[in-house]
């Protein structure tokens, strides 16, 4: 129902389609700012309409990343607020719609937070994390061991290089850290002494769908006694109900490779880490 | 000793070490062809100083790649043979050791040709090869089943991205092939019947030396049930005798990474692959 937005929203909800740079969390957060925004400023003619136009508006922002589950999440579980939301008057509506869509904003940060802190439990003073690709959770992490004495191994995340963005922001809190091709993970897992991931979305059966890469993180590491961690909040996990599990196939010229005749460029961005590759998950409610 | 060298020598030593764009048996029969050249042209006073310059000139060039056994096991085969020519005669010298050089890059070139005919028997008529960097022995052998409808997944295989150079060739040959980042390796998998990669040494216990991700696609293919062919020929094993193992790391500049004061980028171009990940290794003595 994208069609029946109005042209500014079309475009925000493009923006989100388009994103290469953030995690699945933060998308699902700058969808639910969307949400706000245009409830709170959305010119609408009464309070019908603005419930229309929020529908219409979450099924679009949901469509627009279908690999990744928080967003279907954090939008559905805002849905739900706001069909319970029984009032009359625009003004009402759109406070309490803004309202809703922010505190649960509120919730996802604080769920990263959590993992922060139930993650740093994971990595010792002193001890050499791997990771790959970028994942605010991950991070989160590694900024609660920040004066431990740790250092990373970051890949650089091929095709887009997310992994330099990270480096970016652990040598800014003065982390050491190694940045090395996505190819030499198997070469350094065994100076790792644990393997730390973000995660897209968690299916049912427990395995994990991440960046390109993880699956090849995560057998190397088992070849080498590493523990597995998979981060992120619960809000990830997929449940029955929602559409079937689409990897995105991207843009192949992300590469940049040269083009030649009988040559096909694949850029699938995301692939399945199966459950018993897994040491552990964890997310804001884990044991410690 | 490459400071007693020529400068015009030195030179073509000092390419040889630099050479990212060939494969491990390709520079040695490089290495071989400097030796020709020498043999013939080099300006010396007589014959004992040719020998003593053509001894030098070896040195260097196992030493210029430390890595390859090849550079080691031909240059090795090529002394042997000059130690043995027992003549004073500078011209006889000049021609008996080009002709021995000449003779061993030939013997090298039967065996990459050798390995093709025993390889491409693995290789069905119809099914997918998924291969790691560039292997000319690999190349030989998807050669010869070119007419086959083979199709082929290749990996760029960073920084460099010699999997470029091996997806124009197989487009000149007409073969379907599939470019992916080396991070999909395991995604991509599942989809191949075999997985064939060459190698710059074989190790004692079996084990291989091949670019960084090797060993990423081994695991995954072992993960799949997906064979795993290392083709190369036999003088690329490494003997007792052998200088120890070198992993060469090469210039993070390779990786183009932008710099930050906590970050080391890393480039170690070759990595192990254990024996126990290895289906079988094709040489061109190799039963078919």
């Amino acid at each position: 129902m994208i069609e029946e937005l109005p042209p500014n929203l079309g475009e925000q909800v493009a923006e989100i389609a388009a994103d290469r740079s953030h995690g699945a969390s933060e998308l699902a957060r700058r969808a639910l700012q969307i949400v706000v925004t245009a409830a709170r400023e959305e010119t609408v003619e009464d309070a019908g309409a603005m419930r229309n136009l929020l529908h219409c508006l979450a099924d679009a922002l949901i469509a627009a990343r279908p690999s990744m589950a928080p967003v279907y999440n954090l939008m559905a579980r805002w849905r739900e607020e706001l069909v319970q939301i029984d009032e009359p008057d625009l003004a009402q509506i759109r406070q309490q719609a803004a309202n809703s869509a922010e505190r649960i904003v509120r919730q996802s940060e604080q769920a990263v937070a959590a993992i922060g802190e139930r993650g740093a439990q994971l990595v010792k003073p002193g001890q050499t994390i791997i990771t790959h690709s970028f994942s605010s959770t991950v991070l989160a992490i590694l900024e609660k061991q920040r004066q431990q004495q740790i250092r990373v191994i970051a890949s650089e995340s091929r095709p887009l290089c997310e992994g330099y963005k990270l480096a970016e922001q652990l040598s800014a809190w003065a982390i050491p850290t190694t940045l090395i091709t996505d190819a030499q993970l198997g070469l350094f897992v065994p100076e790792a002494d644990v393997a730390l991931v973000g995660a897209d979305s968690l299916l049912v059966d427990g395995s994990v769908v991440n960046k390109a890469g993880t699956y090849l993180l995560a057998l190397a590491a088992q070849a080498h006694d590493v523990p597995f961690y998979v981060c992120c909040e619960s809000f990830k996990q997929r449940s029955e109900d929602m559409p079937p599990l689409e990897l995105e196939t991207l843009d192949p010229a992300e590469l940049g490779a040269p083009g030649y005749p009988y040559v096909t460029v694949k850029n699938i961005y995301f692939e399945i880490t199966p459950a018993h590759l897994i040491t552990n998950w964890i997310h804001e409610q884990s044991g410690t």
